[in-house]
């Protein structure tokens, strides 16, 4: 994507880019061309960009845009706007499989890396509705067929390997995002990194321990391995609860700049994770509603793997009878192929949840629902917890045998 | 490396070729400056490329040129010339991990798709040299460095992310000869496929149920997916026994255009597949001296082992000791990781040998140790050998135990 990038973008104000929308058609047209009543406002919450939510009296866009910088850095950590180049890329793709749970996008400026997509109201982010004791009753439905989609869609299995290997060799070159995601989550919080942060002196001896336990130490190096070379799926690669904007009835997965191709798992035990971390701040919270997040979690990768399943065995695709079929157990052979595989990215889903888990407690980027527990104690006795059940899922014997596994003793 | 393919390369004759030399100050220096009593011989037995032997007073090369069609189809089989990118590109990576068992590459012309190389003189093809009832007694030891050293250094292990993600996107773009090994190697010889043969009517029984075996065609299913997806190492692609050339004291690795990212087995279980098909051959020949291909299977595959546990344990990369080390059992703990790693290897390196004796015996592409028995009677039953031993290894339960899985009963 290197020859579509531009060299210094110029970041845009809420005023210039007002101006900029009246002097871009193809932007304009989107508000039916009546842009003098354009309200502008930069609303930027992330870690990396800035996001502007543009209203006009005939219609509404998110405008991304990605600087060469880091927005959370204010400009000492440096980063290509090719990042925008690879989110864009990604939600096409997802978009192909999963198009009622990805905004749509409107316009994409590699020169001013700018990006135009569905402005998604009255969504909100999925982190803050379960903060808010907020009840999704479709959330595992929508987001179970969001991963099953995309990732079925985009693997081997399903995808013919002459459209495939290009759109790997293109994500191959995010090398930017992913070594963030190698440094922050596989690398820093289990070695002694200025970037890691923990509730002290509460965890401190919690922390020390993890940190100089052999056993889990392999087990990361075995993940980021399978993270660098298992290259199942286009992987959204960031899907934490942040990623997901919702209504009762809508859900939409947003801001895959960190998609890259890898394990399954990755993406589903990363969102599993973070359910589970909303989980266990709970007891922290006093809002009489609390979502049922254990059986989300549940529901979620019954969901995943119960179309995952269907859509393997309705072929076509790698487990396509040969023809002619001589087999006559073919059926069975191949469901149980499907529940192989399902198995596997079972353990990989586990593995990466308990990783997240970890990392959102003692690495560099924590998560809203413990930041907000203002009683040191309180909030060290729930981290507490999770440092304790991801260390014991990341050096449990054997093989998991259901999902329950993640969310046992819960 | 689409921007560096010429578009239609013009072929050179022995004598065009004679005359590029004289008026290519690079290749003319290799010989010396002098170049008016070049011999030109163009040799190419392979089946894709021109190969020209040059030899002069002062020097010697062999010159490779890829025209934009594979020379067995006679240019019937439309081929880009990149192929000859990526296999320079590949030695010259092998050259960084083991510059002693491949070709030095003096010179690469991207415009005319041609590529200087080491005259390998006198060595010849493995294959030819085992069918002659040669014994190599320092084969094992060389090609096992070659693959430990290739395979270990660029793995994850190994290289920095940030160098091997674009060369990962680099190899992911070969798309076209990929595509071969898949079809060739994992698709057609398990359904009625045009391109198969085999020895007929004598196998026509057996070839039906190997292609009716449910379990078998499953297990075909995988391999093909960990083949896509397993990208674990820069493979070279096509390591048979016809990629090897040497001599008593020298190996070197050759025709590397298949390199792709992918899992380390394939490279392995293809070389040893090749070898035991020598093995199951030489029944049929005559000749007094018999080479001990299986005490060769064993050196290799442990020799390999060897040094990649010895690679792998000394460091710096995935498995160095977090800083501070506080763990006291850390160096059992990495070499039970690095077991466990190997013997995955394993796994594959079976299974991927057992699917190369099927396509050589059945598929489109024969070994010459087959070819060469006249009598079809007796051929077919050496081959049914090999139909029968594959069979078992890909249809086995259980983790193999050692590489005597590959050579058991033999």
């Amino acid at each position: 994507m290197s020859a579509s990038a531009p060299a210094t973008p110029t970041a845009f104000t809420e005023a210039s880019l007002r101006a900029h929308i009246a002097a871009t058609p193809e932007l304009a047209q989107q508000f039916g061309g009546v842009v003098d009543d354009l309200s502008v406002t930069e609303i930027g919450d992330g870690n990396l960009n800035f996001v502007f939510f543009v209203r006009g009296s005939h219609g509404a866009l998110a405008i991304k845009q990605a600087l060469p910088w880091s927005r959370m850095s204010k400009g000492a950590r440096a980063l290509t706007s090719e990042r925008l180049a690879f989110e864009t890329r990604a939600l096409q793709i997802f978009a192909e499989f999963a198009p009622a749970h990805v905004p749509h996008i409107h316009h994409y400026d590699a020169q001013n890396s700018l990006m135009a997509q569905t402005f998604l109201s009255p969504h909100i982010i999925l982190r803050k509705g379960l903060m808010a004791g907020q009840d999704y009753p479709l959330l595992a439905e929508h987001i179970s067929t969001f991963l099953a989609n995309c990732l079925y869609g985009s693997s081997a299995m399903a995808m013919a390997p002459a459209r495939r290997r290009p759109l790997v060799a293109c994500f191959a070159a995010n090398t930017e995002l992913c070594e963030i995601t190698e440094r922050l989550v596989f690398t820093h919080p289990f070695e002694q990194a200025d970037s890691n942060r923990w509730t002290s002196p509460q965890l401190d001896a919690q922390v020390a321990a993890l940190q100089a336990n052999g056993a889990l130490q392999m087990r990361v190096r075995d993940l980021k391995l399978r993270f660098l070379t298992k290259s199942q799926a286009l992987l959204h690669g960031d899907l934490h609860s942040g990623s997901i904007m919702l209504t009762a009835t809508d859900t939409r997965v947003i801001d895959p700049e960190f998609a890259t191709f890898g394990p399954m798992g990755f993406d589903i035990g990363m969102l599993l994770g973070n359910l589970l971390l909303a989980h266990f701040a709970q007891p922290a919270h006093n809002s009489a509603a609390k979502p049922q997040i254990l059986h989300l979690i549940h529901d979620i990768w019954q969901g995943f793997a119960a179309k995952f399943r269907a859509l393997a065995l309705a072929g076509p695709g790698l487990l396509s009878p040969p023809q002619p079929d001589r087999t006559q157990d073919y059926a069975d052979l191949r469901a149980g192929w499907v529940d192989a595989f399902l198995a596997d990215v079972l353990e990989d889903t586990i593995d990466f949840a308990a990783i997240e888990m970890i990392r959102r407690t003692i690495g560099a980027a924590h998560v809203a629902e413990f930041e907000e527990i203002t009683d040191a104690d309180l909030r060290a006795r729930c981290e507490s917890a999770v440092l304790d059940h991801a260390t014991a899922l990341l050096t449990r014997k054997g093989a998991a045998s259901g999902i329950s596994v993640l969310t046992a003793g819960r």
